[in-house]
């Protein structure tokens, strides 16, 4: 309120200016219906006005109807028929209701700690020295990144240190710093997974690399079918869609590429800490630490919504991608950064991914169970994370069993959505969405409508 | 833990394994001294081992050294002579000590209102719906936008609606998200005001525009002097450095100037919530909104380190900004962007803004009265804000006083950082850094040595 316009010329008085400044400000719409004014006494401290004046021109417009004074709540701008600028815009919606979510990716967010994270978030705030409120390091806080070294150790068999750690706000913000480092320091391709995310190769390509799909088998990559490119990127752990594995033989055959080539590995470990079977598949970077950079995130172990993750990078690409994240946007949210530590350090972390651990895997088990009941299908990548891939049978559409399902409300992937070659029709189903109370049906529905479109 | 690489062949009994896990992951540097292990019974479930298994490793690995049992604490990777991957790299230290810290632009974070932070936080995390922890929305969280739009209505005259703003990460990330936006549809190249921020016209240009400066005199930019240019960045309430506003003429002028070349203005209000004099100075994106595009951010009125700010855009740049946004990083965080509307809806901002305006007046008022016995200097720009520049005398060397305030432990701008053109030698100082309790003595301290300096 301190900024409005008072014109105080020769021969307006000051009430009049108030009044002028006001009417002239609800018109327009820069104060909207219901806005709270300030009360008398500390808009004339902010005008340096008499609060008198103030009071006179607060009762004026209201006795106008532009504004309205209620006991208690002070005095706010009335609703009613003031011209306003500009509507405000309808809200988005999607072009049909989708009443269950099976497309992969999304977490189970419900099971996000919330009573942890605020604990976590109140002891940053009531321990933080005041240096953390200022500009902060754009390689990422100190604390977390030494939080974090030891963590991925633990968990992922990552060989680190903190100052190989970039914080960053997730793994398409990890991709796209790390793909506009490359393509500065001369890069022009890299090589992904055929079937893999479209949106990760949107984000290389803007980053200004051009991909090349290469295929997957029951090993994982191909490494032999690489061509010429500087980086390659894969989902060692858990094939992102299919779910295999990259076999050990084939994780010697992509470092000894690494090697000859002085390309980069780039290792997506989107869900590394959701395993069910009982041979966990350790991060490739621990075998190769200055051939490889990781890239995690806590949208999967957490919540998209924190935007926050990490590159773990071979020495020499440090310094090139702090500089980028700092020209672009400085540094990530210290407090968030701050908690996300303390999660770690304390250990809530891991109860939180037991507990998500054992609510996923009794998920999986609705999923087997169900899809179980339909012939001709094929159930892959369900020994990790929370996708599961459904090959359909040969002769079938995926288009039109896709169709099937958004008629019934149900939305799913179709795997043609992460292909660039040809291969067998199949659905990408992800089990984070659906409420826990309604999951069971909501896989019975999926399954019925399947069956039936098959 | 539950990742530990357990050789599960034949031939090796699963205790064995168990411990040649965990010894390798020790020496490796996996697990660094003081990790604290999961408890056997959780590390026995996560594994599928028998509890006792787990309970005879970790007897074994403590009689060997690498474990240490405490009761109440549980079991520890030891400290001692096993060998780790690497030793973490030494902390990163400025080449001299800098006792006060005068360079400006960094608000006085000791004032940051970390109770009501911390409270708007606790009601997003305690309100929100599951929703919110989802991926979000990359023009920004639309309770945060309702509330920008209000706020920046009747605090900086800015006239919008929630659909033409786009949350950012604060000024650097609006302004390279907007050259990128530009260098797409484009534009190359981008008026900046001379002297200005030399890290602002680094933005610019790593985002593909070359920026061009622009003289300033006692009215504002030289609008007569703006060439052939695609937008041109001011700072029109408070001239960063120089501190002049750009008088009623000169906006006419810019704007006519936007209308007879389509050209952009780009306003840069970083410190606007912040003014002494009784003579607002408003947007001049509240004159013609289809014209400009303004950023704001809290790096200046809250802290820097919450990375949160806006851009206010044209309706023809909204979904080109929007998408670069999802590209790269997705969007900010939810609950910070939550917490941000509680705060500016509660009306808490408002009166943290009242306090710090006091405490910055205050401030300004002993700059000014140290500053005042010191002949030959002019002193501007003190009109708002929490920046000072101090036109030195025109026989006077920058260099020399910089020199002379360093070797004393303070650290100040030189105006030449900021210029182009040669120039008056000056200094830039800020006054949010020190801490209250040490500011008058800080003062006084430059003051002294900049008096003997000249």
């Amino acid at each position: 309120m301190h900024d409005l316009h008072l014109d105080l010329t020769p021969g307006v008085g000051r009430r009049v200016a108030l009044e002028n400044a006001l009417r002239q400000a609800i018109r327009s719409g820069a104060l909207s219906a219901g806005t709270a004014l300030p009360s008398s006494r500390s808009l004339a401290a902010d005008l340096g006005l008499a609060r008198g004046t103030v009071v006179e021109a607060y009762a004026q417009l209201s006795a106008e109807g532009y504004l309205r004074s209620r006991a208690r709540s002070g005095t706010q701008v009335a609703t009613g028929p003031v011209a306003t600028a500009a509507a405000p815009a309808p809200p988005r919606r999607d072009p049909a209701p989708i009443r269950i979510d099976l497309r992969p990716i999304t977490a189970d967010v419900n099971g996000f700690p919330r009573t942890a994270w605020l604990g976590a978030l109140r002891h940053a705030l009531t321990t933080a020295p005041d240096t953390a409120l200022r500009y902060g390091d754009s390689q990422g806080d100190e604390q977390l990144r030494g939080a974090l070294a030891t963590y991925l150790g633990r968990s992922r068999g990552v060989r680190t240190t903190p100052d190989r750690i970039v914080v960053c706000a997730g793994f398409s913000h990890g991709l796209s710093l790390l793909c506009q480092a490359l393509a500065r320091a001369g890069a022009t391709t890299l090589a992904v997974e055929d079937p893999s995310l479209r949106p990760s190769r949107d984000t290389a390509e803007h980053a200004g690399l051009a991909t090349v799909g290469v295929p997957i088998d029951d090993r994982g990559l191909r490494v032999d079918e690489l061509g010429a490119v500087d980086a390659c990127l894969v989902t060692p752990a858990h094939q992102l869609p299919l779910g295999v594995s990259l076999d050990a033989g084939r994780r010697t055959e992509l470092l000894a590429w690494a090697a000859a080539t002085s390309g980069l590995v780039v290792e997506d470990d989107y869900d590394g800490e959701f395993r069910y079977d009982r041979q966990p598949v350790g991060a490739i970077q621990g075998l190769s630490p200055e051939a490889v950079a990781y890239v995690g995130t806590v949208s999967k172990s957490l919540a998209p919504a924190l935007r926050l993750g990490w590159l773990v990078l071979p020495e020499r690409l440090v310094e090139p991608v702090v500089r980028l994240r700092h020209r672009v946007d400085r540094h990530s949210p210290t407090l968030d950064q701050l908690a996300l530590a303390r999660l770690i350090t304390t250990g809530q972390l891991d109860r939180h991914l037991r507990r998500m651990r054992l609510r996923y895997r009794r998920r999986r088990e609705v999923v087997l169970a169900a899809l179980s009941r339909i012939p001709g299908i094929t159930v892959t990548g369900i020994a990790a994370g929370y996708h599961a891939t459904v090959l359909l049978p040969p002769d079938s559409s995926e288009t039109a069993v896709l169709h099937a399902l958004r008629l019934a409300g149900i939305a799913a992937d179709g795997l043609a959505d992460y292909r660039e070659r040809p291969g067998r029709a199949g659905l990408v189903i992800g089990y984070g969405t659906p409420p826990q109370h309604s999951f069971p049906a909501a896989v019975e529905s999926f399954a019925t409508i399947l069956r039936a479109a098959l």
